[in-house]
């Protein structure tokens, strides 16, 4: 078991009232009276049982609490309802583009308590420092919000540089709120990257736990990189995946979220005879536009339970499932003696909308209304400064050289085939005047890795396949695992346009053309969080998809293609400021081939 | 997770070895090859897997392991035959009275390779130096034992005195082999002792797992116990008494050993349709005469499917569901890549008869033949002092006066109603020159209990009905909770004798008639441990339990008839130099009532 974090420290005061309130000597601060009880552990849903609660503690679960409800008690009536424990998302991360109060509040309405992220974007961007602040952000919010520590692992030296040291994670291993190390993309790990080995070790050493990312692998790629004692993978998506991990006891947090939907994929494996007790829906990430259309968890659930798994076992893996995972299903979890007070009323057991929210054994959100206010945290100045060019960027800066002898060149292409995949595709191209052009006509555009914090205005140009503009470009900081802008252009004038408006932003998304701003959305907290309400950032997205779209953009969602470009999560051939980079054989690869 | 112990910390070399070796860039030590693994994970059998070992771990298990297995591999071939994981006995009490390199020949042998395990008896005769040497004993074992620190709850002031503190308790919850706090008796908790309250989230807080003992209880006391943050529960002895706690979300190490065996009652659970996720098969201590005769846990896992359990679950009841009950499920329990090679072979899934035993990646047992001796341990002189008493007792320190002017008196007797539970019985007796006398046709014998160690000679003499000896007298030091020589006896006589013989023998039982010593063991260290092999004690105890039944002792196992008379663990009236104890008013009674 996880060492627990200080705000939920065993108190021997609060044991013994607990205990008084179970025997009947005491009154409860809470009775939840009537309901009908999802019990997690057996599996069994419990008629007409009362809860009491204690201070932020679960007392008595049972037929004969009512020798504790006194004039002090605060009744909540649960009669024909449905109580389930408070929903965790076991896998998230929630440090962009909103601040976390903006997701706090869907959470909150969703019934959601506890919720596992990482904190990579910020991490790779604010550093050290920025982890902390995100902890600042979380730790006093009305529910509870865990981090996993992001490894780095990154294709650019500049960032490498910067990464996560193992003395650093040791500090942030102590301290409240951080429950493990994230993922080490495995690509990375299983070529012996040490600083990753040194990462997990001590994760490991000091009791907590290793996210795991294997995206792709199978057989002895992927059990290399689960020897190393991670475990867990929310990479998998399909059921023969999810069941290749299951095998080597990893827990399976099912991704239905902003990145993928494996969901029905993987909904799969209900209809074999296999445990489903690693099984856990999370998010992976959740959008805006997701939040603001669909809500949060609470309509992953629904959507499992639509999908044809019993309603208990979905209840499951959204309560007991991601509280075992993290060593911590002695607080969180389940409706049970002893527990944090984290329970949620619903209509029936197969409706997951929840009426009334409980949090720490205080009422949050009720009959659609919220009871309390997420906290809001003051980031300081310093957070907005990730972006440090020291001057304006022209179209000169995208010229893409080559040897002026030349008339062709056979150049090494990311060719976006999937809105998320990028395969190594080889193109003659001809050359005119020593340099590489754009040509839109065969869907040729540039891209652009320009570093922004460390060695800002270091840039790299090549060539990407798949984006279809016409015309005009889009650049954004926001991106994972380093601390570039990417931009993709098919103008290098729209190009220069699009970089120096993330510029005064300080950070943000740009779509342009024709020398005109078309859409924008600053983030300016460390160039991937934004200030705004969650509405205001859907519908900022939602124009920059428009307008993205209406240069010619063909896939549903260009915040998450963009994000990817420079990452090593998912294959096979990316960018950054010192080059293209192969993450097959995790090295720099050449832009012109022959 | 709980930090796990030094011997087993995650290596950054070890780490990029045994991914060399999953991957088939570096041969392995050891090749299990054509196995039908049992997948505890899945609940799936695998036919014709091999798994390869590299150091203490496994690094893949699959059908593509052929490029790891070179000349300096060790290869195991298991064609036809079963693999499972290790067994892990997930509750039991192995500190008395062999030494523990004696069990760990019948667990080598049993396919045992982890034990955890109290040691409550060496604690309260040796105190916090005594748990330090069972630490040491056990430390290099070929298996690993880990212990849990007993709380020591007892009746007797002077035990209490000594008790384990939370200073002590801390330091031992640093070291390694140290897993958490034992079982702390439910009735002397819900009362409040705030020594035991500190003992609990003291070992919460540092991350750790508490032991249950709520023999009887239910409802409000039940879940008031469990408010505290308990997770475990071995006590309960009917299917209904285990569901009620696995609603509670506890782990249930179901019974089968020397105290009761609980296994039968308890599998009704696996016709009801809940989840068994939580239960555990476990021994909660074993004796010599079941070691020698039936074997160690293979036979409760053999039992528990010739009972009807699928096998595969009664194997996952043994291994990966002890292994999640201590946050080790990182390390044991199954078998996949990272985990410790600690491996079992036996003919097929129902058959739990271990051919071939692998622990910690060393082969120890194969064909009947040990291949490794457990380390024996040598206790130091100091641990042999626990019976301090400084003179021979004699008849006269039996006497039990009353007052002299009293004819009659009415007299709680301790009644012992099954093999285990005294009742409290009242009954006349007559007074004769002011002494309450035997009444052996009446079956009103004397039971004494003479402190040993801390104040030494300190005694109280009352009566118990139930024992039926007609002449002779039984005396041990092998007494739970407390550091008491209790004696009972039909003659005076010979009560003197049975306590004068086992103060010879530095603590053992004895049992006499007629001036004559019928049967002995002599259990030196701390008074409950032999330095006898294991054959010898069971024919001793054999001995012993012979005599006491030609004495007329109706019950068949007086080891542990004697060893609960002053203990607060099991109800209802119980006997320590203090006086008599009331176990449900938690406070010593009066011996004479009207």
């Amino acid at each position: 078991m996880t060492e627990i974090q200080n705000r939920f420290r065993a108190d021997p005061e609060q044991m013994g009232d607990l205990m008084k309130v179970a025997l009947g000597q005491m009154e409860a601060d809470m009775a939840v009276i009537n309901g009908d009880i999802v019990n997690v552990y057996t599996g069994e849903i419990l008629a007409g049982n009362t809860v009491l609660v204690k201070g932020d503690r679960i007392a008595y679960v049972g037929k004969n609490g009512a020798k504790s409800v006194g004039s002090s008690t605060e009744v909540i009536d649960a009669a024909g309802k449905t109580v389930i424990p408070g929903l965790i998302d076991g896998h998230t991360h929630i440090d962009n583009p909103y601040t976390p109060e903006e997701l706090v509040r869907y959470a909150m309405k969703g019934g959601v308590t506890t919720v596992f992220t990482e904190v990579d974007e910020i991490a790779f961007t604010l550093g050290y420092r920025g982890i902390i602040q995100f902890l600042k952000a979380v730790e006093n919010q009305p529910i509870k919000i865990f981090i996993t520590v992001p490894p780095m692992v990154t294709i650019s030296r500049a960032a490498e540089e910067q990464a996560i040291t193992v003395k650093e994670l040791s500090k942030l291993l102590k301290r409240k709120g951080v429950i493990g190390l994230g993922e080490p993309y495995w690509s990375q790990v299983i070529t012996g990257n040490r600083r990753v080995l040194d990462l997990i070790a001590e994760t490991i050493n000091s009791g907590k736990t290793v996210e795991g990312h294997s995206a792709g692998a199978r057989d002895n790629k992927l059990q290399a990189y689960f020897a190393l004692g991670i475990s867990s993978c929310h990479e998998p998506i399909t059921a023969e995946e999810a069941r290749e991990r299951l095998r080597l006891g990893l827990f399976i947090p099912i991704r239905e979220g902003e990145i993928r939907r494996d969901l029905e994929a993987i909904s799969k494996l209900k209809d074999e005879n296999i445990d489903m007790g690693k099984l856990v829906l999370s998010t992976d990430g959740i959008g805006p536009e997701q939040l603001v259309a669909d809500g949060y968890l609470e309509f992953v659930v629904q959507k499992a339970i639509d999908l044809g798994f019993d309603p208990v076992t979905a209840i499951k893996m959204v309560t007991l499932h991601p509280a075992q995972r993290f060593g911590l299903d002695n607080i969180i979890g389940g409706i049970a003696p002893g527990k944090l007070a984290d329970i949620v009323i619903i209509p029936e057991v197969s409706t997951i909308r929840p009426e009334c929210v409980i949090s720490n054994g205080k009422l949050i959100f009720r009959d659609g209304a919220f009871l309390v206010e997420p906290e809001k945290y003051a980031y300081p100045a310093w957070t907005e400064k990730s972006v440090r060019l020291t001057r304006d960027v022209t179209d000169k800066d995208f010229t893409v050289p080559v040897d002026k002898a030349r008339h062709r060149a056979g150049v090494r292409v990311m060719d976006l085939v999937t809105p998320l995949v990028t395969r190594e595709a080889v193109i003659d191209f001809p050359v005119n005047n020593g340099e590489l052009s754009i040509d839109v006509s065969n869907d040729l555009l540039k891209i652009a890795a320009i570093e922004r914090t460390h060695i800002p205005g270091k840039t790299f140009t090549c060539f990407v396949r798949g984006f279809r503009l016409k015309s005009g470009a889009i650049a954004t900081t926001s991106v994972w695992d380093l601390t570039d802008i990417i931009v993709i252009g098919a103008s290098e004038a729209d190009m220069a346009l699009a970089v120096n408006r993330v510029r005064q932003l300080k950070g943000g998304t740009v779509v342009c053309s024709g020398n005109r701003v078309l859409a924008e959305m600053a983030l300016p907290i460390g160039g991937v969080v934004s200030r705004e309400p969650m509405e205001i950032l859907a519908r900022q997205l939602a124009d920059i998809q428009q307008a993205a779209a209406g240069l010619g953009f063909p896939h549903p969602d260009l915040r998450t293609t963009m994000s990817v470009m420079a990452t090593s999560a998912i294959p096979f051939l990316r960018i950054c400021e010192d080059g293209l980079y192969s993450i097959d054989q995790d090295c720099l690869v050449d832009l012109i081939v022959d």
